[in-house]
């Protein structure tokens, strides 16, 4: 027998324990998506359908799944409130694809694309209301509260990125204003209802709230690097879609602050729209490479990533906990 | 002194007495509505106060405010929920003016060209979120039940509208159907609301919300009358927007109904969008005069306005009840 000691490889962070945490309670949540989704209208359950089955990853739903898990609640409660996360996030996918004028959403063609703008608006206002009514139906004011402030704050948010379009002047702390209105809230209060359901004191929601909210941020990090990382898969993102919308995303806004006065001319005119072509696009990665800007980007969220974490201390040890915190360094590795 | 008998003129119903009525009240609801329109985000009171001040009659937060006086409340939680009311109506607009591609609304250019769709669809969002904040923090679950079921028929009812949108072969009783979802719900939950504050019992919530449904169902077909009557004032609608937009109206409906083979072949193609010229519209305005569709649709809106009346009839004659019949009535008169 040999003394050698062979290291274990190491092991990349991956979502299959939360997966595997919640896939039972998930089953359940999926059926009242289901359900719920439905109208007499056939266009409803259509384009939803379109969108909802389109592969989406349900991290939000699975926030209140996980947290609940680690709270140790028995009860049923949050199957339906996981639900009416899931319709706040499509509504808010849906009416963002109609803003953007996106063409593909989960490497399909986008909702708006398929069924025009009207019926997505209009479809996305359903799911909305949707959402506030299963809320209803569950009865707690408190958790209505947390999704209406939410659901007010990233409409909030999604106007001043709007505002911030094409404003090479936006800083990253702007920057980390709107994606911390715009995509942490939901992450935040998606965690934050799985210890309202439970009964948990204002220390254990507050936990899940930082570990929500610092989670989500990582999360948006990431998605802004993939989009100018031309290693990263795919993501069923379209690669430079944010560099044609003039979004003053942390890649872009690091390779400007860290760039000699020719590159940031070259930002300028192409965050102000007149830098549309593939090889306009080619020179903007080559210059966030050469600043590390995507690095950069997945440092920023590596810290944001751990913070998480770290939230989740006051929790005791155990399969959810691990779960949750793989699942927030996995949002940091994704794509690489 | 002499004998004669001089007969009164006959009034022509007003919305001058339920203005009185609710006057008070309207002042401090506005200040609700200002305050609550505000956020970080300059553009958004921007764009929400160019629709807000811009001349809206309050309908619907003034059925609330009336409705609390006809059942003797004195408090002021109806305050909240009645801007809550306007928010969700308002969030409803900006949504349609998308929608539809609107030029003018309440007589000015619309939100969605002055400020884009993009911004337009994310403020309707966040106002929609703001009513759901409003009535979180009055903290009546039956009134949230009640206001979000109401926003998700009306978001049916509006993807309704959109598909049955120049099809021909809408019937009398689609329509109406239409028309309850689009409009009518939030007339009858702006008026259940108040009995729901005043904690009356079932039979007065239902006769207000009986109420506030045929008024909006009366007040919708007028709206739709005016859109092709000539004679008619203004209403700060555009002239004609229906027929451009191969709406399927009460109008149109009957005359296409009424109809000979050469006319409904004339109404096919327009509805189906081959017929857009102003000689057009003039044809088709004196086809809807030829078979009286205009005064059809006014006899069908008195129809409704007097069930509306009568539903009052659980109530106490008084000053409030004197208003709201006189409403009714004005919802049907209004335009001549």
């Amino acid at each position: 027998m040999s003394a050698e000691v062979v290291p274990l490889p190491r092991k990349e962070p991956s979502l299959a324990p939360i997966l595997s945490l919640t896939a039972t309670a998930m089953n359940a949540v999926n059926t009242v998506i289901l359900d719920r989704m439905q109208s007499e209208i056939p266009l409803i359950p259509a384009l939803a359908g379109h969108l909802i089955s389109g592969g989406g990853k349900r991290m939000r739903p699975m926030l209140t799944l996980a947290g609940a898990d680690l709270v140790g609640y028995q009860g049923t409660r949050h199957h339906k409130l996981a639900a009416a996360v899931e319709f706040i996030h499509t509504a808010t996918l849906l009416h963002d694809d109609v803003v953007d004028g996106s063409e593909t959403r989960r490497g399909k063609e986008a909702a708006n694309l398929v069924f025009g703008n009207p019926a997505t608006v209009l479809v996305g206002d359903f799911l909305f209301s949707r959402a506030f009514e299963l809320m209803v139906e569950d009865g707690s004011l408190k958790v209505l509260k947390i999704l209406a402030g939410a659901s007010s704050i990233i409409a909030q948010g999604e106007v001043d990125q709007l505002v911030s379009q094409r404003v090479i002047e936006t800083s990253e702390d702007r920057y980390l204003h709107i994606i911390g209105a715009k995509t942490a809230v939901l992450f935040a209060a998606a965690s934050r209802i799985a210890a309202v359901v439970a009964e948990r004191d204002e220390a254990e929601e507050r936990a899940l709230d930082d570990y929500g909210r610092n989670l989500g941020i990582a999360f948006q990090l990431v998605d802004d690097a993939i989009d100018y990382d031309s290693d990263a898969a795919e993501m069923g993102k379209d690669r430079g879609d944010d560099f044609r919308e003039g979004k003053m995303t942390l890649p872009v806004i690091l390779a400007y602050a860290r760039g000699n006065d020719e590159e940031r001319r070259f930002w300028q005119e192409a965050i102000a729209g007149f830098r549309n072509e593939d090889e306009d696009l080619a020179h903007a990665i080559e210059l966030i490479r050469k600043h590390d800007s995507v690095n950069a980007t997945r440092e920023r969220a590596r810290h944001f990533a751990e913070r998480a974490v770290d939230a989740l201390s006051i929790f005791p040890d155990g399969k959810a906990r691990a779960a949750m915190t793989e699942a927030a360094r996995f949002a940091v590795s994704r794509g690489y």
